[in-house]
């Protein structure tokens, strides 16, 4: 097979259903997750994330990371992938695990902007099972132009929730 | 690399929390899902389900219909996947696709046995996004012992809610 | 989150490397796989192909077919996935499961189009190791002009190649 | 669905074939992979590796670590996952992307041991494409006895290789 392009996303919602808030700082306390976590969304593990060890993935956590970033940049307003939209890339990312999980047990992956510039960011995520931390994360990213060409500033409103309820440090 | 081996599980279920119901008949009724389905999971398509399409890729509702199965399958106490639990092993499936689905919609999929005879049976499986079938799906399962050299007998307890709950027909 | 669209794609292919050809029909024979299979591609299982049960996926089968066809759509002209070309539609697909499969193993997934209508055509999967099918498949596709709005009708080259290589037969 | 046990593996291998080496230093140079780089799998970016940002998900990298790794431990003689061996626990891991990549792109991934202690070890992965570096990982590991009940030493031969053949250095 010949190495090709990709097609024009042609991708439209269709039924934009009302969709249940991620847990704030308030109700991430009420599981026992500290401050200053203030975004969260719960989830159970699924059959098709275990691996042949019977437990979790190692990668599957970083799903979940990438699924909470994709959710917490929409949300912040940095980006929603949308035509016209920032590109949000990820420069790196890594992870710890402090435990393993299994099949069909709940638990709250969180995400928080530790510290940013003018056109960058880092974000820590957090694996929490019964108010236990489970695994950690952390990523950095680079906002640029929707095509790409160029760093985009982050805009004002987001780097202030930034600050304010993640607490956030601005550097450079 | 050499083809190997794989280790015995040793997962353990550390903190077994309390797991939510799955959607029953009434509760399907009320987001517009017929008669005669009465078991389904509510739930949101995520990032990592898309393709370079821009949609969910087709083999994502496979995944759907597994861990619905999964979790059908451990509370119709047909088979938990556990030491000394029956191997339910799938013969075959297939799955039409109705209309694309989009990041961010939600859906809830649904799952009923449509037919069994004393080892094996067939499921249905169904994907409903505001009250419309975006795809549907079937798969044909047989029931082995826990060391699967035998077929293993369907529990009397899961076939009278196959019959009852799923219009399920007995054949054979 | 909200339901979002998604940006168009900028992927460009900075390094196109000269690709292996797929196995033809006379490697495929030496590898004891049967006429009229004529195009194959050999891999081996990876442990991410792997889930609980210490076999591969039921679900990794689709994937295979997948990445076959989308090897063989491109190399029939049929579609490359880019701009300008024709996209294709999965209306439906299915899949009969054999004999499990384990760590390490070689296997080749072979696809082959067995009926064709205008716009519309029917392939078929086999995946074989050490001459043994181990599970088959099959789908449904639909040819629609690049922006999806109507029906785009196979290119004569592919549809002669269909016939003459895959043994094909023409519907409608 | 409440959380449950799994089974314990009944993996067999069946058919195990000779497998292809993978890539050794020599050949890896005649790639334009730089020393100190000695173990290497080629491969091919596919469909179902992308995301819908058209270019290889973020996380699939990892993906091929994973499978490197495998593949890596079992041909030194660490683990091969089986029953009786040692127990190999990821104790973290990250990664760095320097360019996207895009469908149907060659590429090589490869790992090497840059240090050990007696129950534990680092990687490094690369990801080559034309003999450029893509993407750059690591990861940190321990070694347990099979039961997983306490720490096992690596074996002597591995960390002969390990010095010899990837220039590791003795930790601690």
């Amino acid at each position: 097979m010949v190495a090709c392009q990709l097609p024009k996303l042609n991708a439209r919602v269709r039924f934009p259903l009302p969709a249940p808030p991620p847990l704030d700082a308030t109700a991430l306390r009420t599981h026992d997750i500290p401050d200053p976590w203030a975004y969260g969304i719960r989830d159970r593990v699924r059959f098709h994330e275990l691996d042949a060890l019977g437990h979790v993935n190692n990668n599957a956590y970083l799903k979940w990371f990438e699924d909470l970033r994709v959710s917490y940049l929409a949300d912040h307003k940095v980006s929603s992938l949308g035509p016209g939209q920032a590109q949000i890339v990820l420069m790196s990312q890594a992870v710890r695990y402090h435990a393993p999980m299994f099949l069909g047990e709940d638990y709250i992956v969180t995400g928080r902007t530790t510290s940013f510039r003018t056109n960058s960011f880092r974000m820590e995520y957090g694996v929490f099972r019964a108010g236990h931390l489970i695994a950690s994360g952390e990523a950095v990213m680079v906002s640029l132009t929707p095509d790409g060409s160029v760093k985009h500033p982050l805009p004002k409103t987001a780097t202030t929730l930034f600050i304010e309820r993640d607490g956030a440090t601005r550097e450079g």
